[in-house]
């Protein structure tokens, strides 16, 4: 992977008056250097104002980060000190895994060869929400590492770069958008096997185990893919809409003849997410109610597609979407937003796409639509989801939006 | 649930003098009230000085929550209200999902009620490792949370509660080891799916999609289970060691003839943890040395159960569990912990079963225990993770120690 991440971080550095950047977490170290970190915690990248940035990885994954990173890399042994140590508190979490020692000592090096010692350290101090690594239990950035960054740099300025990290994620470049393709794909192994087993009898577990084991098997080795995972809910009928619209929990409800039947899926190939979501109805042909409102659905995808455009905003996209599924007259509510960020977490912050959202569209972004019509009447609700990326000419979907409604 | 954790959470308070407490991460609000978060910061828990600790949750998940929770009970609209909100770095998260009118409204009334304006708020600031939410995406307690809480408060006193919570969670109450006895029993789903599905021939993938899927299937609804997530790694022969020993991650390397393999597994029910792990031989018996290094493995696991008695320390029960290794003569790494806690998270921080480790046992610790052996010589490694809970005689594991290690 090119450094050109690097250059961006370092020229927002540069407006922050910043003299280092510490990076820990897993979705903005696969931002900076296409690793993807394993262990929570397990991973650190340190950029200097100007010069190489060093990707820290456990010494076992030292191929493995070879293969994404081009600049300099450093090892640590990891959990083989683990013996000596302990205590939860007293020591960040790099220390907790044993590769305190060696983090500790890097650190130092590095503030002063690149004279940030008593300098402005910039740290990931607003990511409330977080990516997991492989081993799904993120880290996160609390009060021991901000101390540790403080005793390594010897400073007390640390500084929040969260808005930097996201203004600059927000827009993909063209290896993440070859990586986010491949995850598309992925997904469609799982859709696939969505509309098989979505069939009446079948219970909404079994359902979800259908996906996620199409996206694992077909998925690992894929197009040179090393690690996938999905994780979805199911939900059919009135469980759609007792359970609560917007993330339904899986159950044991069998599925019934004429049940609607919607997954909502967070998919990660090596560290990049695609957020989708597909809806049929089991069994049978759709009522003309839900057939209606499949098709405004999928039309609020086209237009918020056209619209997004560069220059347009959260807010318009959003009314692009909204407007067509207002104008059906159908009755139903679509109560979340149109929208949101994708790419480098299962939900970005940006862009926003929502009424009178001011989040400014970019060439590269990358957006996962998600209009959607929930009733009574419907039987529960009908949503899909997309993910798409913004172009001169409005925002090109990875792949096919075509998904019959009709289930098998 | 009773409100026994509400009491511990105020002694702890009175002992730290705080005036309230306020939980956000999933794990912590499943500790305090039993009701496992749905969607990421869609949840809290405020704990006055004295009195009723209130549980605030989405609109749509009042009922879920009324089935695990007797106190205070309030909900917010979510994500109802998103719409005419946005920006991710200027609000909270629950800004953020659009209820930030309406716990910004409770968290004042309520420091008003209970004199806590202006006082000393405990908060989660230092867990550097979180538990997801159902959905697989965790909120974490950043700088925006700490800012609400200074605002809401109207304080700067805001206080790390971190290590309280890590204390009272550590000792498991009745209806916490009933729950982790059930996350066991559906463990063993996934356990018998791996023995059935481990064959030579199968990839890395498969198996895991195999016991993911059992574990999903046979575990939504089982004994009053709402929601089951298993996630695994499965490696098997040479990966088990050129791959990283002690999170192997699953590919799509086919297993053969004679193959040890493993799985290492962390699975939520309900917001409960259990953290295992199996390794058998594929397709023909072990060779001498690998049935030798499984029975030294399972020696370890005995000793480490029968040492782990109240006031007994970490260091001790590493000891005996490595000195069963080591005094067997083999040759092979051990180079990770013996074991740590678990039940709120796939690894909780105490106990810390390490070499000198000074945490001390009480009864009704949760302990994951996983000595091991790895080497060439082998063909990879073979561990076992059983977990179990400290009584006055010794730790008791949640179910059969057996498990063949000659595969299908």
């Amino acid at each position: 992977m090119s450094q050109e991440r690097v250059v961006q971080i370092q020229q927002r550095m540069a407006e922050q008056q910043l003299d280092a950047v510490v990076l820990y977490l897993a979705e903005n170290i696969v931002l900076t250097s296409g690793f993807y970190v394993r262990i929570p915690g397990l991973g650190m990248i340190a950029v200097p104002r100007e010069g190489q940035a060093t990707l820290m990885v456990a010494d076992y994954d030292l191929d493995r980060a070879r293969r994404t990173w081009e600049g300099d890399l450093r090892t640590f042994t990891a959990v083989a000190d683990t013996t000596g140590l302990e205590g939860p508190l007293t020591k960040n979490l790099q220390g907790l895994l044993g590769v305190g020692p060696s983090v500790d000592r890097f650190l130092r090096e590095f503030a002063a060869e690149h004279g940030a010692r008593g300098g402005r350290v910039g740290f990931e101090g607003s990511f409330e929400q977080v990516a997991p690594p492989i081993l799904v239990e993120p880290n996160t950035v609390g009060l021991p590492t901000q101390e540790f960054l403080r005793a390594t740099f010897e400073t007390e300025a640390l500084v929040d770069f969260t808005d930097a990290l996201e203004d600059i994620r927000s827009v993909k470049l063209p290896h993440d958008l070859e990586k986010l393709a491949i995850a598309d794909e992925i997904v469609r192994f799982g859709m696939d096997a969505f509309r098989a087993a979505a069939t009446p009898g079948a219970t909404e577990a079994e359902v979800r185990s259908a996906i996620e084991s199409a996206i694992c098997n077909r998925g690992h080795g894929y197009r040179g893919v090393e690690t996938v995972r999905a994780t979805c809910c199911v939900a059919a009928g009135d469980h759609l809409l007792s359970h609560g619209w917007n993330y339904p929990i899986t159950g044991s409800r069998r599925i019934e003849d004429g049940d609607l039947v919607m997954v909502e899926m967070g998919t990660v190939v090596d560290g990049y997410w695609a957020d989708t979501t597909r809806t049929l109805v089991a069994g049978r042909p759709g009522t003309e109610l839900q057939r209606e409102a499949d098709a405004v659905v999928r039309a609020a995808i086209e237009a918020a597609l056209a619209t997004a455009v560069p220059g347009a905003t959260g807010g318009e996209v959003d009314a692009a979407a909204r407007g067509v599924c207002v104008a059906s007259g159908l009755d139903g509510v679509y109560p979340h937003q149109t929208g949101h960020g994708t790419g480098f977490r299962y939900h970005e912050m940006r862009p926003n796409l929502v009424p009178k959202g001011s989040s400014v569209l970019r060439e590269g972004m990358c957006l996962a639509l998600e209009p959607a019509f929930y009733s009574e009447a419907l039987g529960g609700g009908v949503r899909h989801e997309h993910n798409a990326y913004v172009t001169a000419d409005g925002a090109v979907p990875f792949g096919s939006l075509d998904f019959p409604f009709d289930g098998p």
